[in-house]
């Protein structure tokens, strides 16, 4: 693990590092933000924050605002890249910006070529945070979070290892990704035709069919006037399936707020709140 | 006047402008933030920040958090281009970042070719004033404040128009142009060999030499690991004139910090509440 850049931010530190992935079978980069508690010494809990299609570890680094409330809390952030990368992990065709390069759904796929690959499911529920855990002073407490594509990975993520975070939350995820464009497109190539191969990386099939906790702990963002929100996020899915199941969730509906980075910076602060309240009990 | 894009932010909106300016002669953009007080229908005051060397409207309006403060404080904030733009506007030759399109300087160029397009001081001071009080419901208090070549700027605007802004902040700016390489290509090239002719654009010989009020208010917050700092921005140039004078600073010197974004994101809020003293006094 190499650090790459090093930059001084709310009192603590904003790194970048660069690593080999035995999991990806490619060099990987990731930013990290150390709460000043960390430099005085005190192991702090970790927030993993995944983000949206065509994005890099940098994207929610540089547009969120995150650190400033992380440094009051006494949070660490861990922000992954979106995808395996470089010259020999394979990408679509026409490189669209939904499916390959930026696009790994945080799911492990199963078909050729992408299967050497898109392991990044696997990548961020173990590789990243052993790495995290053997190279930081971090309490055994972690959280997710995410936007989009990272919020549909946050949500499937914390429904599949209830033990191992303390609660999840997400702006604009795409809840029902079995059901959407953007899902479908993803999953039959990395996953294959058969759509039961789907269910175990589909947040709204996951409630509803996995014996959930009732005690779940999530909270989602969504504005309402987000240009995907409609045939691709269908938040109500997923709202649906938890009211069926009687599970708590803590959906805010935001009127006029966009799909962009300008909604996440005005919302980040209740989430790094929402979380840290799991974080330190 | 035409709005390209407007999005929510903060309960506010954050939108981006294009219009032809006469004093340029050329199209521009640039970007604002207007709080929810205004959508309630109240005038509020403006702050004018203004960028650095390479940047347009979109880094500050992207990457300070500068959002957040501005809803609670109630402030309109208005960010500018950093330099005439388009095809027909002249460059350097090598298209070097710290000359020509992206570095204006916030000078109005005597010298050919600069001078037709290169007015950013008055583009500052008088046009694009004049657009916003003519287009936004805002009082008649305004506030600058600026980054590296935008800290020159907003010094120099201030001290030559004390009248005019209510205060003055900058992060890490260049003091004084006249004896530093980036003042010194930028104003042999756009205002003549003549260094009597540079006076009136440094902010150090400003305050030396103009009857300052020692009343003048202005804040400076400068990372002492700033790649720049010996070379190009010498706060201590400054600080030691104003000492001389008798003005007033507040200069905030703070170890490990450098040059980028994530220092002003850092302070960001710290300058807005300065300037809300005396914007809603």
């Amino acid at each position: 693990m190499k650090e790459i850049t090093s930059t001084k931010c709310c009192e603590g530190f904003q790194k970048r590092f660069q690593h080999f992935s035995p999991t990806l079978h490619c060099d990987m980069h990731f930013s990290v933000f150390m709460p000043p508690q960390m430099l005085d010494g005190n192991k702090v809990p970790v927030l993993y924050w995944l983000s949206g299609l065509t994005c890099t570890d940098e994207n929610f680094s540089t547009k969120s605002g995150a650190q400033k409330i992380a440094a009051q809390l006494g949070i660490m952030l861990v922000i992954p890249d979106t995808s395996p990368r470089g010259n020999n992990v394979p990408d679509d065709e026409s490189a669209a910006y939904d499916f390959g390069l930026g696009a790994g759904f945080y799911i492990n796929a199963t078909q050729e070529p992408w299967s050497a690959n898109y392991q990044m499911y696997d990548y961020i529920v173990k590789e990243l945070p052993h790495l995290i855990e053997n190279n930081f002073a971090v309490t055994n407490k972690k959280a997710i979070s995410g936007h989009s594509m990272g919020g549909h990975g946050a949500l499937v993520i914390a429904l599949r290892n209830p033990n191992s975070y303390t609660s999840v939350s997400a702006f604009s995820p795409i809840v029902n990704p079995m059901n959407v464009p953007w899902g479908i497109k993803a999953f039959s190539n990395y996953l294959g035709k058969d759509k039961k191969d789907w269910q175990m990386y589909d947040a709204t099939w996951l409630i509803q069919n996995q014996n959930i906790s009732k005690d779940f702990k999530v909270r989602i963002d969504q504005g309402l006037a987000d240009q995907f929100l409609a045939e691709q996020l269908q938040t109500q899915n997923f709202e649906e399936a938890c009211r069926r199941m009687q599970i708590n969730t803590d959906i805010h509906l935001h009127a006029g707020y966009d799909h962009s980075y300008y909604f996440i910076a005005s919302f980040i602060d209740e989430h790094l709140k929402f979380h840290s309240k799991f974080l330190y009990s």
